[in-house]
């Protein structure tokens, strides 16, 4: 077939030219129930052009349900994996993602979804653990299909706006698809790559700074694994942030206030230590607080970067940038190219299993920034059911940064609205309906109403210190009476450490359910 | 005052000589509200004489809840501590503990404890959040009291049977007082010692074996901050360990089982991985059960070893243990010092926060196993709170270990008597009435009835295994109905991730308090 120019230049080595196919021609590979792995990480770097292909299979020839997959990607992948959803093209997916079509299948119980700290999937997989019918560890997964942004001479993969868990799928997988997308200009020099090494065979990641680069700058493949490669045209695709609002301002605000009396009081160096941060509009006004709050040397130890860190390396505050993806808008793609010299020396992406470690957020004293769907009286957050039930993304790397970090802090808006209620959702309730995280890993929360220092705290001053600062006016006298009712029961039981009258635990839930509010009438009793 | 030959002989460095007092004289340093640290971990190795000379002080001028600490301790402490507790002697404790009358003060409501994972905590110290109104990093604490069973040229301590937090209260310490225990021998050359160094300027831990030591063998101490010797003549007392009987040895049975099937596949090796195990009748069944069942060249990296682990060395399979506590028997003892020149170069202790460091876990690929109070169909566990409010002893460092395990086990009986019904508690149940420890964090659960492989399964998978491989037969059915229930309620709201019927997860409970058994007779009607 004919090879085009710009495939020709970003493949380096020769051989890998004989493999050229076409996405449509690699068809006859896909069988039913195979184990897949994809590259990607919050919906860039990830492979187009044969998921593509076999979705248009799928659909031409009615094989829905019929031509499905178990589906690991390092995190969430882009608009394709919601097509695979579309036509019920993954049987099994781990761990984490976004996007309607895919939430929706997993939960009308169409996908087999488990979710895993994003540090551990990656390493867990490796280890055969998601695939315990099989014995050869290095075909757990049929096939690896990932993108590529060049091949070197050695056959070896750069990879694009993230590295995610594509070096621990390649070295499990029995044969490997190489996308080479030549609509995005290469990242070469961008990546350091530590490859897998299992206990008891590890050393340890020699890494003090977030500067300190170890690994290799391409992923390694033995080129007798690689079933294809594909020419990709199609660009990663990422919408607006959602900008900043006066509630997400409020919390920033808090939070900045915090660093400031930290540093005062000789627990936070001026540099703070470096930071980890989400996606969303309160993690997006965070990084923008800070941008105004005349910090200097900052530096950042996260798994994903946005936009908002481009202005903090713009006007001098942040020194150095290590994640596992770039999540840049096209615009910000556009920045990142145009001073692509600078950025080269200010930026690393690693593996999700690096970026994520609990080695390295603990030595490194990270301090962690997310945001729960909800937390109760006593510092147990919700990030993944709503209503205890119902899956929105996945744990992420919360868990890997909330445990490890040297401050593990959860920021969010002290009420959402529903249909009815303007204030309806309490985002601090009695009892979270879903817990990610437990109360022996928040240091602090802070909400636009104010922040609680939770460190050192016993349960029950934890909850007063979250109800007067945090909770939304609207749910503050609630909130205490469920917490001084509980104190009362529990005394007479003997059980104070912690306080709850479980049949009202989840009260504020089943409230929301019947009535559209948090904003319960009456306790049930309890004897 | 006369100084005993024995001590002098344990004492090495002279200057010391001059500074030894009768605990009695030490009272006026103690004020109410004072911040202190003591050594000790799992009751061994803890402070005696001046803990004591205390109480008595308390009690002859009616002081209590007069003269009363902030008291932090590795984990727990021993008898001394109970004392304290009886007599309001505690403010504030922290993060573990064992003893009725200690936690009967916790949920009373007049203790302040607080609870963390045993690795975090004593570095959580070192960085000044539990004493957030201090400024000074080397006065933190006011006094900790330390057992020693040497002292060398230097003037560092050579600690008993335990390091715990030691290392780390000493750092941030403003004065020490060092009792020497002249009834026990020494454990001169069974440390290696790590003392803390905190963000940015932390090394890797270079350990790539259980058997690698970096540190030193004593814990350093500036002699201008000791303000005393004492010495102390009363010896650790441990009980005898709990039996195993035919409950313990099934579970450990179908844990052997697994360990084979493991080894058969390909995802251990035939020496298994380094061994973490807990303390109670279930753990040590499990340490029986390995004496018996032909593995060899076992390691263990743990916090605590027990009398087993010795029979364990004695039969050839263990070759070397690493914890942070040898909590022995008084026959235990015995042994190990009749063997010492054998056993002092297969045991190392460490401090807490290196024996039960994510980083060395995880790196090792420790096989973690602990024992839970409950845990719930979808593998949430609670190792904490009986009825989601009553403290038994703390998480300890379950967290730890659990978290960043390679494999991540939990074993607990089925079932439990209730005055009125020999299996009216169930360990599975609908939502664990309080989470530490979530369903990211769990790989295998183990009873009685047998074994539970929830590795890369959604929740809905993980349900039935547990239930079909982990329930007692007595609430098998009602547990499926519970689940079944949920998944039709949950179908209608499509929330057919994680299935609940939030009406009913605390049925069980709740049934448990008014009825004396888990047994339910109804659900509540759910729309």
């Amino acid at each position: 077939m004919t090879i085009s120019q710009l495939l020709k230049e970003r493949v380096r080595y020769a051989p890998y030219l004989k493999k050229v196919k076409l996405a449509d021609e690699l068809i006859p590979l896909f069988k039913h129930g195979q184990n897949l792995g994809w590259s990607g990480f919050t919906g860039v770097g990830t492979p187009k052009a044969v998921p593509e292909a076999l979705v248009r299979h799928v659909e031409k020839n009615n094989l829905q349900g019929k031509l499905a997959f178990n589906l690991f990607v390092g995190a969430s992948a882009g608009p394709e994996e919601d097509a695979w959803a579309t036509h019920d093209m993954i049987l099994r997916r781990a761990p984490h993602q976004v996007g309607k079509p895919i939430s929706n299948a997993i939960n009308d119980g169409r996908i087999q979804f488990f979710d895993k700290h994003l540090s551990m999937f990656a390493q867990d997989l490796t280890y055969g653990f998601y695939t315990k019918d099989r014995t050869d560890p290095h075909a757990y997964l049929d096939y690896t299909i990932i993108e590529a942004t060049a091949i070197k001479e050695d056959g070896s993969i750069v990879p694009g706006p993230s590295v995610g868990a594509s070096p621990e799928f390649i070295s499990c997988s029995d044969k490997v698809i190489i996308e080479v997308n030549t609509a995005t200009p290469s990242f070469e020099g961008l990546h350091d790559i530590d490859m897998p090494v299992n206990p008891p065979f590890r050393k340890p990641y020699p890494y003090v700074n977030v500067t300190d680069k170890g690994g290799l700058d391409s992923i390694p493949v033995d080129p007798e694994r690689v079933a294809a490669i594909v020419e990709s045209t199609t660009r990663d695709i990422v919408g607006p942030n959602t900008p900043s609002d006066a509630m997400s301002k409020a919390i920033a605000s808090n939070l900045v206030d915090f660093f400031r009396h930290e540093v005062k009081m000789g627990r936070l160096p001026e540099n703070l230590h470096p930071l980890q941060s989400g996606i969303g509009n309160v993690a997006n006004a965070v990084i923008e607080g800070l941008t105004d709050a005349n910090f200097k040397h900052l530096t950042v130890w996260s798994e994903v970067l946005q936009d908002s860190f481009l202005d903090l390396f713009d006007n001098g505050t942040l020194d150095y940038a290590s994640a596992t993806s770039v999540r840049l808008t096209e615009d910000g793609f556009k920045r990142l190219f145009a001073d692509w010299e600078n950025f080269k020396n200010k930026l690393c992406l690693r593996s999700q299993v690096v970026s994520n470690n609990p080695e390295l957020i603990r030595r490194f004293g990270v301090i962690a920034m997310n945001t729960p769907v909800e937390v109760d009286i006593y510092a147990h957050a919700n990030s993944t059911n709503v209503n205890g039930s119902r899956m929105l993304h996945g744990l992420g790397g919360s868990g890997d940064f909330l445990r490890n970090a040297k401050l593990s802090i959860m920021h969010t808006p002290s009420a959402r609205p529903t249909k009815t209620d303007p204030t309806g959702i309490s985002t601090i309730v009695p009892f979270a309906s879903h817990i990610d995280h437990t109360e022996h890993d928040l240091d602090v929360l802070v909400t636009d109403q104010g922040l609680a220092d939770l460190r050192g705290l016993s349960p029950k001053e934890r909850a007063r210190e979250i109800i007067n600062q945090c909770a939304h006016p609207d749910y503050k006298d609630l909130l205490t009476d469920y917490l001084e009712r509980s104190e009362h029961y529990a005394a007479k039981k003997k059980a104070l450490h912690e306080p709850h009258m479980l049949k009202n635990a989840f009260k504020f839930h089943n409230n929301l359910v019947e009535k559209g509010t948090m904003k319960v009438d009456a306790w049930d009793p309890v004897e």
